[in-house]
């Protein structure tokens, strides 16, 4: 079955559990750009539901998984990582088994290899995790541009058809992404340095900074500390998640801090040079690849 | 004589010398403030003077210090760091034994020291660094507004008098500065935290991270490798000129690493969440510290 086929059968009933920052911004971005008939919200907490509702988000708001995605055609998992691998195993228990089950998560490897071992979510689950976010949370600061020219890597496993997958990177282009492919694995990897390890320099950065200090600080403190007022609990999660890889990035991060420390203890000129040099390029590649006018300041990677 | 008396008595003869970023900015806020009866510009590079007199930065410019200093009511040295002390001298000596001289450089200690020293110098020069700059460099990045709302510290010596300070004080606060004083060595402590430490964790970050990957890299990478992309020769001077300092901060930086890799080496999501807490604590202390909109993307510390 050709992606093409998927994409006319589309929009039908989108259910998105978990209605924060990224399933909000999902909702908003399927409704302003009329990709489905109905978008339901499922969480745990009403509050937080009536708030996407207004926010226009969501449709209507469920408290019960089974009830929210009972007629789905598509079910977005947008939970905390923490709680992803069960919320997306019991959505494919509950929906028809013409759905498509995807995610949001940071963290790739766990919840695609359970998926690949549960009988019904094999074949449903497509993993998929768009590259964006904010520092801030919730559903008041979802926008339906979260999207637009964001990378979104999708992960499926090898149980799941080729057809599930075109139809993920149909769902996940029409809001506006650029869709890779990887392994799980790899993609946990790769991760853990271009965003895991930002987030852990950036932490570290921010502690290590006397706070009667913090007043002659200026822009490169700023900056460099943006994302260390992102939410504790979801970074704990997410950190958990992905150790193994991570603790590989801050190793490498180390080393670069050695080799600079080094090359001052010696007074060694041409070694600081050089250290700078080295980055400096890294940098000015970032820029090159990432020319297009995408990102402002409110905006991470995660 | 009271600092009342020397904003009367200006406006006058100011040398810039060396009109990159900050001193190309230093002549344009002159100009464009009506602090000054002449800005002369004083570099080694005719182009460099020319760009810098087509921009509006300096009224005229010339190659000869000597020549340049020698009817300066105030000279501003801004070139880079490891220039600065034997060029602050050279002005010392040859300007008016009436003039202020003064510096941008972001480290203190040595070209204090030397000041203080000096015949001429010692009753002369009185130490500035305004806490503000870019991670682009050039007279033609300068900006009338660069001073304004920043911090700018004076480390002024024991030999310097009450009124040369304060003469110093009145200088910076029109260029739009709030003023702090402090001894030279305390700002270097403080700045290789607040500035030097941030641009070498921003640089062991982006060289961290494998370039093939840089394409899923987003905006914790951008924002945490910004100033990654400044000047590689200043920030080898800078570097060098506060090595001591600076080796104390980055060891305090590989501590927090350090923390973060041993409580997830152990999985511990208390000690996980703790560093996230602690580093999230201070990030939003500086969030309230500098919560005066005054900062834009493209400025930082130094």
């Amino acid at each position: 079955m050709p992606a093409r086929v998927e994409v006319q059968a589309e929009p039908g009933v989108v259910a998105v559990i978990g209605v924060g920052l990224i399933g909000g911004s999902v909702g908003l971005a399927l409704k302003m750009r009329g990709l489905a008939r109905e978008v339901v919200g499922v969480g745990r907490d009403r509050d937080i539901l009536e708030r996407a509702e207004r926010r226009g988000a969501i449709d209507r708001g469920t408290t019960s998984l089974p009830e929210g995605v009972a007629r789905a055609d598509v079910v977005v998992v947008c939970t905390p990582v923490d709680r992803l691998t069960e919320t997306a195993l019991a959505a494919a228990e509950a929906c028809p088994e013409t759905a498509l089950v995807t995610d949001v998560g940071s963290v790739k490897r766990r919840i695609v290899e359970e998926a690949e071992r549960h009988p019904r979510a094999r074949s449903l689950f497509v993993g998929a995790h768009p590259i964006t976010g904010s520092e801030r949370s919730g559903a008041d600061h979802a926008r339906a541009d979260l999207f637009e020219n964001r990378a979104c890597v999708l992960t499926p496993s090898a149980s799941v058809s080729h057809a599930q997958v075109a139809r993920a990177a149909s769902f996940w282009s029409r809001l506006g992404c650029r869709v890779h492919e990887m392994d799980a694995v790899e993609h946990d990897e790769i991760l853990a340095y271009t965003s895991h390890l930002p987030h852990a320099a950036a932490s570290a950065l921010a502690a290590a900074v006397p706070g009667d200090w913090l007043a002659l600080a200026a822009g490169a403190y700023r900056d460099g500390t943006r994302v260390a007022a992102a939410d504790s609990a979801l970074w704990t999660a997410i950190f958990r998640e992905n150790r193994g890889p991570l603790l590989k990035a801050i190793g490498q991060m180390q080393e670069q801090l050695d080799a600079v420390k080094f090359a001052l203890m010696t007074d060694d000129e041409d070694a600081i040079r050089e250290c700078w040099e080295r980055a400096r390029e890294r940098r000015i590649r970032y820029d090159a690849l990432h020319a297009t006018p995408q990102a402002t300041n409110s905006e991470q990677a995660r």
